[in-house]
């Protein structure tokens, strides 16, 4: 198992660490058009994720970043600090939302807190904690609520 | 407002051609690990993502897919007409799991089932319906289950 550190956070909590409460928050991101249409190609190549001149008179009004696009850069900033697990993060599934649109020139960044640990049965190394992690842009609001499961394990 | 053709379904279903326990079919999509390790050097740089040798001794002790990944290219499978809505696929939120591990090698598809429809109460041209996909490998294994929330449109 390797310890996760390769994201540059100076220390990684294991399940003895972790508690109810416990709250974390990321570095930012501003996030490009590029990059907003670069993902919307190879995933998710719809109108209003391709572009602003093709997104306008859609539902969106304007370019805006596909929701898998804003999980997966959610799950880059909890990696790089935002949720800094021993062993990595190791989601099991979860519930998500987007509230807001995440559009060009957007800089955002994730706030998390743990909200449940529930210890296996079978296995007594780990548990499943609940983080619920909002991804937020510069002016506050929400673009995605996120509570997800993941694996934690106790200090080996 | 794009008619979403784009995926080049022949025809794409407006809120007067749903009904629940609908289901639709996607193509397949071979998945490599070429295409699995630059999803996770892009967004999710964890070991168990990033090559065969870093998975070894990891939690999925080979190269596994990124569960984000695997949400993105579901995405991809629903647009390629897995879920052929009219307006495109938008979506409000849903809930995920990942029951296992996408390796490799596998080819995927996705079915889905349309399980509920709410008409708006405040916007009579829609309603949200949710809409049950099942990424399947080739053994017929559940590597996604998505229930995921979705804006569809009357007919204009």
């Amino acid at each position: 198992m390797s310890d996760g550190d390769e994201a540059g956070s100076p220390k990684r909590l294991y399940l003895e660490d972790i508690f109810v409460g416990q709250r974390f928050s990321s570095v930012s991101h501003a996030v490009s058009a590029e990059e907003i249409t670069d993902f919307a190609r190879q995933f998710d190549p719809q109108p209003f994720h391709l572009g602003e001149e093709t997104a306008k008179g859609t539902f969106f009004g304007a370019l805006a970043a596909s929701g898998w696009h804003t999980a997966a850069l959610t799950m880059r900033l909890n990696l790089q600090g935002g949720l800094p697990i021993a062993g990595g993060i190791i989601g099991a599934g979860g519930e998500i939302t987007w509230p807001a649109p995440l559009r060009p020139g957007d800089v955002i960044h994730v706030e998390s807190e743990i909200t449940d640990i529930v210890p296996s049965r079978s296995r007594p190394d780990r548990a499943v904690v609940t983080a619920l992690s909002r991804t937020l842009n510069q002016r506050g609001e929400a673009i995605q609520i996120l509570k997800a499961k993941i694996v934690v394990f106790r200090r080996p």
